[in-house]
Formats: structure tokens, C-alpha cells, sequence
């Protein structure tokens, strides 16, 4: 029979026993966060745990790891001490425990009500890098904007894809996204204006956040790249573009000849081109790439990737939680070089679905449900994959998944790819949207379903709102 | 009459009492790095004047930011804190105040010879951004791989244009930089092979340190960027290709009428090209963007944008020790958007230099000498330009002016330009040289020339090693 904890858990709560996700949060009373592991509607401040000497296995007694303001620290000491810890916290948590169920004075201090937190980053990210590893969305994004046509370039399928992300604008679910503004470009020799971005979208993501990590100039194996990931979280890694007001859609650049070379990850580079001798101009801020049949790139930049933000959950679901969700990955074709060839190649069986609640609406409506098991480069093959040519991981790190869409119409995971590029509206009830709108609030769940239990990821969320002067 | 020190240095020092460049140090004896200050051939501990209460000004008596191990708590108190210091510590070193040169105790404690520190990162940065500033670096490469016509896209001319680096990679002079390896790509339609990167190169640049930053989703404004940054240090981009085996040189590509998309950034990036229909590939690691004048990009990637590493010179010289050496810049045409138009547009007179020193030589010679002054988009241009969409800074941020050349044959940035993408040799007496090879070490200094004295920046130097397993 199921492990069962001494404190009430709803049924539907993402948080039982089985899950214990990791977070940081502050109360009223406290100024530095703590850190805490969600339990029903309760957080266990695992600072409480700490003094009180109930962790007081091998690696984590006396140690200070649960003291700090982030979990930099524990992430540090890798997966036997998450593992200690884990065995620690589930047996405490237990019906059948008594020390912390039966000392009220503990109760009374470590097991906050939810209602009475502000979580925050669960840790210092050094770097942030989003990977582009859902086949779907690559062949979505390359079927609108070059045509059906080789939607995916072969080298897709020969490494996991990714860029470089900035570590700064990283923020946690519930900040509000300030519509960003910059340079546009109306027509290719016109002067350039400045203005808010356009098309404002989401980007239905999770990311893996990095444990140990290796030295610069050594490199993880693939077959023990889950010996480095912590856990995961939701991310909504939004992206914008301007300067679109003056194409009417992207058939149209089509049938002038002209394509767009578009992939969510270029939405914020620029590109100089010259075409027919001419140099034809992009501004790096916010647009699509546009790149004519007769071209030649100059130069290409990226500045910054991040405008708008990147919002992750406040929850880390650990690795080991989620091993009961497991499921075999997508056979890989053509098969990947040996540095990315895995003995057991896994997914998780993650449901996420994406909500739009538009400013004054009461309800929101749910715009698309897909699934993490859509990726075909696993989350390992990605940290190894960022390692080979010795590039440093630290803990705390922070790796995208890039867009996750599924096959069906439903189950994209963006609105570029849900309304075809603005081809086609979507109907919230009652409203429609093609992109985002100032005051539209989005918010992504994520949740396994277990034998009588959920493992789950609570709620990522944010809210659109104009530029600040 | 110059202000003189009671310390004797000797007049080619790079570290008079007018620089007084922070850094932070090590010893055999200590354990957490100290910060200090260089004085002729002596660290001042920073620690130490701190402990003895000679600290006495307003901002900053009492403060602990001098007890830090980094630099990154006086970073944010901005320029009143900054000046305070510079004014505390010209005082403390004058031959004229005893406080210090006559406490026999405080000065051995407080003064450590330069030859008994390791010299360590001076702060933890949270993001790194390189830009591309100089238009004659710019000039170079555009004409190298696209030709002399429209050498530089006419969008380099409304904005400074800068690419997302990788903080973790960032490394003090010194360390080593090991050749890295990734897949590589003979020809368009083969299978990926792995191994080393070819054209490994330097990269002339110079950096600078962010103070207190902003808020995400507010701007910097142009004319008080300068208060934003503390000082600058030298900077190696390392960089390198791979590939380039299978190309006999650009002008064959020209001939062929393939150009090459190339810039600097471009080295690390990918691209996947579909030409006359049929998908083309390029590997994301070490080379250059390959663009027939027949195809259509459908999806561009940085990953990672440092695979060598990133090296920086220990001592970061401050803005206010560079005002004597200030310059006009180069008058911009056409005239940037409001929000880069600087009231007083600065460069400053920095000479910097470049010598290799191949392995088993004795000496190192000199391969190019180049001046900050060469610049076109000024540091506060490139500090107010990353905000204006609302991104974030913070203390310790590091942001990159791209490889700095002059207009002389002798002043260019990169064995790229210097070799012209290895269609010359350079001579380092006796052997000769297109890319580093292993074992090269490459030295940067940079100085400005004072009235009988100098502020200098000291050495930026690393050498290049072969993988590791």
C-alpha cells in the first residue's frame, strides 16, 4: 500500500509524500529565504529540520546545506546526499513516524500553511542555456516559415540544439512581464524607430536544473549525465517580435520568394544581410529573421535572448521523484555519435497544459495540453551534450528543454505554432487571441499521475503588462 | 607637482598612486581571497585598512565590503563609494601621510609583494556580453569573407551589436585554455565526425565592469551610463573553428561564389541551411556560418558561445584613474536614436599590445599593437544599449568590446585579420604562425601614458593546451 503522510493531503494536491519538491520561500517574520519542501498545503521549512538534528544520516548530520538562503549548496553534494535527504524527509513525513508528528512544538514551527509564503528562486543560476529539443515544434516553426517542404534541418537530428541564454532575467512564477521596447525597422532601407515589441508569446517549457556540474576542459559522460540534474521545473521562457506590421503573413513572404528563417530561438537575433548587393537590415530586437532566396549573411548577433524574461515554477521536482513516471524515449534516427549514444534512454511522463486568463475575465481557458515524453533529445543527452566540448556546468545552472509541442493540433506549445503565425485566432471564452495582449495572465500546470497520487509542479505564472518609463 | 607615494615605484610601473587598480588575491597563508589595490610592486590588503578603521569617510567607515571576497557588495555602492575609497587610499599611499608609512605593524601587514599573491577573479559575474564595437575590426572580417563591397551592414552604424556570452568560462590570466572538440563537419552531406578545433585564435578586447546596475524592465539612461561602470580590464575572447580543412581558403569560396558569413561572433554559432533544396548542415561548434548565395536559413544557434574560455587581467583599472587619458569618439554617422545620443561622447587612450610566445622559445614577440581609442561605439553607448529593453544588470556584470583594431596593418585585433584568414604567415623570430598552435601563450598588456608616470592595466595572458580526456 501507498506511503502515507501524518499530515492531510487532498487527492488532488500536487504535493503528497511522494513528491517532496525543493523550494525557497520567505513569511512575514523571516528576511533571509529559506529553503522548504512542500507537503500538502504546508511547507516543511527545512532550516526547522535541520536544528533540530532529525537530518542525521551519513553525509547530511551537522551539515549547514539546509541553513542557506538557496540550494546552491545541497545541489553541490550530488545525488547521494539528495537521496539521504529524501529517505530522510519521506520517513519523517510518514504516518508512522512519530518524531515530528508527535512533537507539536516542531509542527508548530517547521510546517508553514502555503497561504502564508512568498516563494522565490530556489537558487543562484550562474548560466542559463535553452535547448530546441521537441521534433514538433522544429518541424511546426521550419513548415510556416520555410515551407513543408525539409521543415528540419538534418543536423537537428544529429545533436541536441540550443543557445545561451541570460542568467539575470530569470524570475519566478507570479512576477509580472513588462512588454519590452527597441529598435525597429518598418522597411529594409527606411530609418530605424523605436516602439514596444509585437507578437508577443509563451513558450511551454521545462528545465532541468544542474547539480554537481563539471571542471572547464572535462566533460560528463551521457551515461551519468543523472548524476548531475537535481530536479526539474516548469518554464515559460516568452519571446516577442516587432517589426511585423508591415508583412501581412508569412505566405506572403512565401510567394514574394522571400523566406523567413525562423526558429523561436532567433526571435531576439539580429541578422545583416545584403541582398542583390544591397545591405537589407534587421534590428536585433524582437524580430524573426527574414532572409530573402538571394542573400548573403554577414554577420549574425544575438542581443540579448532575453527581453521579456524567463519565468520558472517555484517547485523543483526531484529526478528521483519522477523516476515512477519514466517512459523510453523516441528511437533516434540516424543514431547519435557515441558521446550522445545512451545505455537507457529516457523521458518522463509529464503532463502540461497552458492556460490564458485575458484582463478582466473571470475564468481562463485552457489553450493547449501536451507532454514532456514529446522531447526526442532526452535531458541527459543534453548535459552531456553542453559538456563535450569541456564547457563548464555549475550547480545551479539552468537547461531549457526549448518549446514543447506535441503531434496533435492541441498539444503546441506556443501561439505562434497554436494560431499558425496569426493565421487563425484562437477563442478564449468569448475573446479571441492571436498573440499576447497586456493584462493577459498565462499559466502553466504540470502534473504525473500516479496509483492514487499526483506528482506535480504546482503552477507557473505571469502576467503581461506595458513598458515602465 | 605629480602626487608621489611613499612606496618607491619605479617610473615604467603600470601601478603609480594615480591607477591603484583593484584586484582580489591569495596567499600561502590565506584560505578566501582578500581584495587589494596595486601599488609598484606591492598589493595593499584592503582587509587590513579596513580592520584598522582607516576607512573613515562617510560611505564607507563601518562598511564590511572591503571584508568580502569579491568585489561585488563595493560594486553596487556606485561612484560616491568608489571615489571615496580612490581618495582615502591616494591619501594613505601619499609620501606625505604618515597613517601609514610611519606603522611599521600596518604595513607589514597591509603590503603583500606582488611575486607572493596568486591574483584570482576579482568578482562573481553574473552575466557576460561581448559586443562588437570597432569598425575597423568589423571592416576586416566583412571584407575577408564577404569582399570589399559593403564590407559592414549599414545596421552596425544605429546600434552596438553584441552577442550573449558564458560566465562560467570567464577565467583569470594565467589559466590555461585547452583546445576544445565537438563535431565537425567535412562536407555538407557526410556524417558529423569529433574532433579538436582548428584556427584557434585571440581575440584584442577590453572589458568592463558593471556597478550598481538596474531593475529589470527599466533603462539606463546614455548620460549617466558612466556611473554604472566601475573600470575596465584587458580581455582574450578566445576563439577557433572547425572545418576549415575542407576548405582550401575564402577567396576559393568567393571563386566558387560561396561567400562566407563571418564575424568574430559568428565562430561558435550554427546555422542550417537549405540550399537548392537540399539541407546543408554546419555543426554548431568552433566555425564559421557558410552561406552559399542560394540558400535559405531556417534556424540559427549559439551553443555554446564559449567553448575556449574567456581570460581577463587581474587588475581592474577604475573609470576615474582612466579620466586623464579621456578622448573624443569618433563622430557617429548616421546620428544614433535619442536614446544613445551621449551629450559627451569618451573613448580613452589606451595603447595595447599582443605578443605570442611559442612553446620551447625564449622570447615572446610582438604580433600587433592596437589603442581602445579605436573604438566606435563608446562603453556607455554599449552599457545604455543592453538596458534599453529593459534587461537587467548587475554588479559584477562584464561586458565585452569586441576584438579592438586599428586601422594600421600592425593594429588589427586577430591572427584572422592579422594572417588574413591564414593567407599570410606571421613571423615570431625564427618560426612562424597563421592560428595558435599548442603550447602558444599569448600576452596582452595595455597602458596609458601619463606625464612621467603610467596607469596600466598590467599582463592578460593564457596558453593554449590540447585536450583533455
Amino acid at each position: 500500500m501507498a506511503l502515507k503522510s501524518f499530515i492531510h493531503v487532498h487527492p488532488d494536491s500536487h504535493f503528497p509524500i511522494q513528491n517532496l519538491p525543493y523550494g525557497a520561500f520567505k513569511t512575514h517574520s523571516t528576511t533571509l529565504p529559506r529553503l522548504g519542501v512542500a507537503i500538502g498545503d504546508y511547507v516543511l521549512d527545512l532550516s526547522e529540520i535541520a536544528k533540530s538534528g532529525l537530518f542525521n544520516g551519513l553525509l547530511l548530520a551537522g551539515s549547514d546545506c539546509f541553513l542557506q538562503p538557496t540550494l546552491n549548496k545541497f545541489l553541490a553534494m550530488g545525488r547521494p546526499a539528495w537521496k539521504e535527504a529524501r529517505d530522510t524527509l519521506q520517513k519523517l513525513l510518514s504516518s508512522t513516524e512519530p518524531a515530528l508528528r508527535d512533537n507539536m512544538e516542531l509542527r508548530q514551527k517547521a510546517l508553514v500553511p502555503m497561504s502564508e509564503v512568498e516563494m522565490v528562486l530556489p537558487m543562484e543560476i550562474g548560466d542559463y542555456t535553452d535547448f530546441f529539443s521537441s521534433m514538433h515544434h522544429a518541424k511546426n516553426c521550419g513548415t510556416i516559415f520555410v515551407g513543408p517542404k525539409n521543415p528540419i534541418a538534418p543536423n537537428w537530428f544529429r545533436l541536441p540544439i540550443a543557445y545561451h541564454g541570460r542568467a539575470s532575467s530569470v524570475v519566478i512564477s507570479g512576477t509580472d512581464i513588462i512588454r519590452p521596447r527597441g529598435q525597429g525597422h518598418p522597411t529594409g532601407d527606411s530609418t530605424p524607430y523605436f516602439g514596444p515589441s509585437l507578437k508577443l508569446d509563451f513558450e511551454l517549457e521545462m528545465a532541468t536544473i544542474v547539480g554537481p556540474g563539471n571542471e572547464l576542459g572535462k566533460t560528463i559522460d551521457v551515461n551519468e549525465a543523472a548524476d548531475h540534474i537535481f530536479g526539474v521545473v516548469l518554464m515559460n521562457d516568452w519571446s516577442g517580435m516587432t517589426m511585423f506590421s508591415c508583412f501581412t503573413s508569412s505566405s506572403s513572404f512565401l510567394s514574394n520568394k522571400i523566406s523567413i528563417a525562423y526558429l523561436k530561438e532567433t526571435r531576439f537575433w539580429q541578422l545583416e544581410i545584403f541582398r542583390h548587393g544591397n545591405m537589407f537590415l534587421l534590428d536585433p530586437f524582437l524580430e524573426r529573421v527574414l532572409v530573402s532566396t538571394s542573400v548573403v549573411i554577414v554577420g549574425i548577433y544575438i542581443f540579448p535572448p532575453h527581453l521579456l524574461g524567463t519565468t520558472i515554477s517555484p517547485w523543483i521536482v526531484t529526478l528521483d521523484a519522477l523516476q515512477p513516471f519514466a517512459c523510453d524515449a523516441p528511437k533516434q534516427d540516424p543514431p547519435p555519435l557515441p558521446y550522445l549514444a545512451e545505455k537507457i534512454s529516457k523521458n518522463y511522463d509529464i503532463a502540461l497544459e497552458v492556460q490564458i486568463k485575458p484582463s478582466g475575465q473571470k475564468d481562463s481557458s485552457v489553450v493547449t495540453r501536451s507532454n514532456l515524453k514529446n522531447l526526442y533529445w532526452t535531458l541527459t543527452q543534453q548535459l552531456a551534450h553542453h559538456t563535450i566540448n569541456g564547457c563548464n556546468l555549475r550547480p545551479g545552472d539552468l537547461l531549457g528543454t526549448g518549446t514543447i509541442s506535441g503531434p496533435e493540433p492541441d498539444s503546441l506549445g506556443c501561439l505562434l505554432e497554436l494560431t499558425w503565425n496569426g493565421q487563425k485566432a484562437l477563442s478564449l471564452n468569448g475573446t479571441t487571441r492571436k498573440f499576447l495582449e497586456d493584462g493577459d495572465e498565462v499559466i502553466f500546470t504540470g502534473c504525473c499521475k500516479g496509483d492514487g497520487y499526483n506528482v506535480g509542479f504546482g503552477t507557473c505564472t505571469g502576467k503581461v503588462v506595458p513598458p515602465r518609463d
